[in-house]
């Protein structure tokens, strides 16, 4: 019998060419599905909640696959956790409802974005922050992240190319706090067009800086044009926290 | 006129056959070095506060150095900050009396070890912590902790054959603080013999682990036998926080 199986994956992704399997590059779906198929001697494709790209993290990347084995989740744990390289972590392996699909019963998904905001950059740690030097407004950035949230055309926020039926996206959570100079920003959506978090991360900071003001968020989101918001924050800040369903699944 | 400068360094030893200078190996010391070198143009000798073994880390190693230069301390800084790697870090660079030496001033030094207990690994930050997947009895481990609090013959945790004229030292603070599963045992002591904290965090674990108690502690000391203690603490947990002196040097 073909059972359904859900994976939570902690990953480092400083290593990788991002989630999705592609020739010719490591990446951590193909990390993945290597170690299935050696453990069921079959054929496994793993469906993540989404694609990450290039260096960005996960502390709860989900995923899900169908296989007919006698395999039980707390094997697959223990089996993938010694197979994968120690940059990849399964931290829960369970059985799942047939129609669950990882990206498809996905209801909401959080992440979030470090900045190092320091005259000094960090030596340790430099994998997983992004360093910004000059002081940043927060007061400004956190004005500027309450105009991002509601239902909105997220098309100037999406990378050039992507492929997708709509740019409607809703956001529910944009915060930011700052922790002695570590300033994190969350996020929590339906779902984020490509590169989206990275080009509001951007944006934002922007607006730390003083090149936009919060007003000009409104004013972005209307012009569907992406030349009109920020830069794309770099990769390393990134970070894929959450990925909510309706079920426990 | 020759002046002493004073060095506050970070570094994430990961990539790094440790502080000392040697033929051969990538040293944190070597690089700073010939950075030094390059800039004043003549040969520098950086004197560390001590070695740290390969792949330790430090948030506040300390060094000094003295050079016939017009540079000055923030542009030793800045250039420093350009041309080392990422991975080193100078936090701080000022002017010190000439008879500062970063070795011979110190008058204590801090430690700090990471410890992650929990049944599932870390990816992220893996570099930084030792992972330990059984529970450990951290009760047991801070009353051990005190008996290695005061003045003793450290030799039964220095590692076998290292040069030094005394083993005594003076351990003024060890403790043990758990944040959700990350325990961080922090030593202050007036020196450290080789290997000394990871000598002592290994056999700490012992007592968490249950295979040692407490009480063998004092009997380890007494013993001033190395194989009574357990095992060497793997070098990623281990960071050297602080250098103290008697002066702002």
């Amino acid at each position: 019998m073909v059972k359904n199986f859900k994976l939570l994956i902690e990953y480092d992704g400083t290593q990788y060419h991002g989630w999705q399997r592609q020739n010719g590059c490591r990446t951590i779906q193909e990390e993945i599905e290597n170690v299935l198929c050696k453990m069921t001697c079959s054929q496994v494709v793993v469906q993540g909640s989404g694609r990450t790209d290039a260096g960005v993290h996960a502390m709860g990347q989900t995923a899900s696959f169908l296989c007919e084995t006698r395999i039980d989740p707390h094997q697959f744990l223990n089996g993938l956790n010694s197979l994968l390289p120690d940059d990849i972590i399964i931290k829960d392996c369970c059985y799942v409802p047939d129609d669950f699909h990882a990206r498809f019963s996905a209801i909401s998904k959080t992440y979030h974005y470090r900045i190092w905001n320091n005259p000094t950059p960090l030596a340790i740690g430099r994998q997983y922050i992004w360093h910004i030097q000059k002081a940043l407004n927060t007061n400004a950035m956190q004005t500027a992240l309450m105009c991002l949230i509601g239902t909105h055309d997220f098309i100037a926020f999406e990378k050039a190319g992507s492929l997708r039926s709509s740019t409607i996206r809703s956001i529910y959570k944009a915060n930011l706090i700052d922790q002695h100079g570590v300033l994190t920003i969350e996020f929590q959506a339906n779902g984020f067009l490509r590169c989206m978090v990275r080009n509001m991360v951007g944006t934002i900071v922007d607006v730390g800086r003083g090149r936009l003001s919060p007003d000009d968020i409104p004013k972005i989101l209307m012009s569907k044009n992406r030349r009109q918001a920020g830069v794309t924050a770099p990769a390393a800040g990134l970070f894929l926290m959450e990925v909510d369903y309706k079920t426990c699944g």
